[in-house]
């Protein structure tokens, strides 16, 4: 494509390319933007370096001027998008590029696959976190997701409100809280329980986490608790019924005086089994494989759709696929969610105009909130450079909080598990 | 783990830790091992640099004496395991490392997300290449999968079968073949669809592939003929019921005498509905959601697990976890697939006794079949040292290689998608 369009002359054509999914997972009632951040780390730094360049060559896969035009590859356009963070429904513009098809085109498999994942593991993450009604999730899925996926699905989980996570590069890369407990193989490794124990409490103090349910719980418990005493932090249980265990172990640690002990539960958690574990005597959800899996959804489904670009004429005008099964809608959109009396969300609202009206409201109405519409579109990438405050640790810190709000914000009801459409629907306000 | 184990002096015990899964995927008749190569590259360069250990300090995860043990680390055991590309069922110890538990245990996370990512990814590509019946399948998911996990994606589908990849990272990094298509948005750039198809034709030659469906399908094809002529390569289809479009699209293609013209279909497929596609005239598939998220299991459920440890006496020991839940069979096991006389799989059995009988039984029958028996276990790291052949492009020759042959060598009946069983049973074979 970008052979052809720097040789016919159309790569150098403004374009604006909209990112947005077409319909939610089956039953979930709104999706969470995760992975903005990640987008822009990498945005600052797409370059094509020389192993890249000599392959591409070597591989007769683009021809000389094309090798030319990615060498001094830079994006200098701009990207506005939904903050962070931020809930999304059908058709919402979670990312608007604009910038030269040559600029905008390169980056649409990053962007995609940053958003897709991260995103996906966010919107399942929230529902953990919701099911948990405040009781901390803790992400422990590294071992079931690709090795860097995991380094961004601890950073999503995180995003959607989980507490830390075992992940320790994650928590370098981003700053996040990381916490950690001991596996079955490092009690099998010890003679007995009781020698793994006592080494664990030697190593890491008595506010440790011990694994309880190696042999036999209420053994374990047992051996736990002299090995550390009352001020044992946690035991954690991973097998078994854990609503029951769990009813069990409360009841010893209470019986023995250690009533500050918390219980962690692990074992294949999903939002699901979290919400039947609300009446249990359970402190921490430690959540794995479903997490970084999307719990059933493991990616968005975002596109990133061209839908408007310079003509013949130099005007911006307005281009959509004209397929049944893939309506798109044409033209640039602005982005508000619509608030009632209450504060809360009424509306998904998409801004439609002429591509400058759009434009200008756009950038009129960045972070406010009007007329019972708060615009969602905040400025990401100006001329090439990326925003303060976005990327690293500070991003995630100011995305879990967006989250947090946005959440708030759902309709009432928005947030139950069970299975029913989008928590508020997305509608089209013309400017004119 | 890693301190308390160096402070009590059991990090330098021998252990051996399998990699295994409890079950498959509901309905699923066979897993895929891909990732192997992926896990000895990085196992080669597995080690914790300044920025790491910085932080590790900083961050106070771990003690001075652990943080010196980081910085030499480097594995120095042995590693033997299932070929990349050999298929699998429940318990099948496609990995087994044997090392001190410090070297081998920090392994565990890297191990698993690599075995279960690329073998979900393999294991769904393998379905969808036998639903092809000898079409070629080409891998176009990299949008809808973490960026990094797309290049493994691509990877495993063309040890799986799969003709060839868009994504050209993975093609770069493993010498894939690399394929390509253009999308709607180079049609919507241009002023029309016979301006966007002239160029793709005059950029790429007439063999190229024309994507057909941006606006209406008979007239773009039309337009295809008119840009190419006969020797159009490929004209693709993107959405609507790709059945009926396949056809009408074949006679229109046929009626302008353009025979050799080949019709590509992509649009959400996965095994079903490519299966469903037998009948259509069809040439290739282009495959990617569904691919790059293991159609339904986006990860393999393989664990990591501690089986035998040096003991206090310094002899070798079995370990196993006790509870009722996830039961694991302790001991070193050794592997083989028993083969009938027609030279199809039977049985998949599981080696056992003393640690010395299974390791030596191992050694002798690395590669080889004897009584029906098919030894499954190959060396791939012997004292620290990654085997040859393995790893990068010649490493994916081989598994695409293997597990043609591994695939052929199942019971008839054992490809055919419908729900089942595991192909065939797992049993043990005591050596004593």
């Amino acid at each position: 494509m970008l052979q052809a369009a720097l040789a016919d002359g159309t790569a150098h054509r403004r374009c604006v390319f909209e990112v947005f999914t077409r319909r939610l997972p089956p039953g979930r009632r709104y999706g969470v933007l995760a992975g903005t951040g990640r987008v822009l780390e990498q945005l600052a730094a797409f370059r094509f370096g020389t192993p890249e360049l000599d392959w591409l060559a070597d591989a007769h896969v683009v021809d000389d001027a094309t090798l030319e035009y990615l060498a001094g590859y830079r994006f200098t356009g701009d990207v506005v998008g939904y903050a962070e963070g931020e809930v999304f429904f059908p058709q919402s513009p979670v990312l608007v590029v604009e910038g030269t098809f040559a600029e905008a085109v390169l980056l649409e498999t990053l962007v995609l696959s940053v958003l897709n994942y991260d995103s996906a593991v966010a919107s399942a993450a929230s529902r953990m976190t919701s099911a948990a009604v405040g009781r901390p999730c803790l992400e422990m899925g590294a071992r079931r997701a690709h090795e860097d996926a995991a380094v961004a699905a601890a950073r999503a989980a995180v995003v959607a409100g989980f507490a830390g996570t075992s992940n320790l590069e994650a928590g370098r890369r981003y700053g996040l809280a990381t916490i950690g407990t001991a596996a079955h193989a490092f009690t099998l490794l010890h003679d007995d329980e009781e020698a793994a124990f006592a080494s664990q409490v030697r190593s890491q103090g008595a506010g440790t986490t011990l694994l309880v349910d190696t042999y036999d719980v209420r053994r374990g418990v047992e051996r736990a608790l002299a090995a550390a005493g009352t001020a044992l932090g946690a035991v954690r249980l991973d097998s078994g019924d854990l609503a029951v265990q769990a009813q069990e172990v409360r009841a010893q640690l209470d019986a023995a005086g250690a009533h500050d002990t918390q219980i962690v539960v692990t074992s294949d958690l999903d939002e699901y089994a979290i919400a039947a574990l609300a009446v249990a005597p359970v402190d921490s959800y430690g959540v794995g494989t479903s997490l970084v899996t999307g719990s059933g959804a493991p990616t968005c489904g975002m596109v990133y759709k061209l839908v408007a670009r310079e003509g013949a004429s130099g005007a911006m005008e307005p281009v959509a696929k004209a397929s049944r099964s893939k309506t798109s809608v044409g033209g640039r959109k602005g982005a508000a969610r619509r608030l009632g009396a209450d504060g809360r969300a009424v509306e998904e609202v998409l801004v439609v105009g002429s591509d400058d009206e759009v434009a200008r409201w756009t950038r009129h109405r960045h972070h406010t909130t009007e007329d019972g519409l708060r615009a969602l579109h905040v400025p990401l990438v100006v001329d090439g450079e990326v925003m303060p405050g976005l990327t690293a640790a500070e991003g995630v810190r100011a995305a879990t909080a967006r989250h947090a709000a946005s959440r708030d914000e759902l309709p009432r009801g928005a947030r139950r598990l069970s299975a029913d459409e989008a928590a508020v629907p997305t509608v089209e306000l013309p400017l004119a």
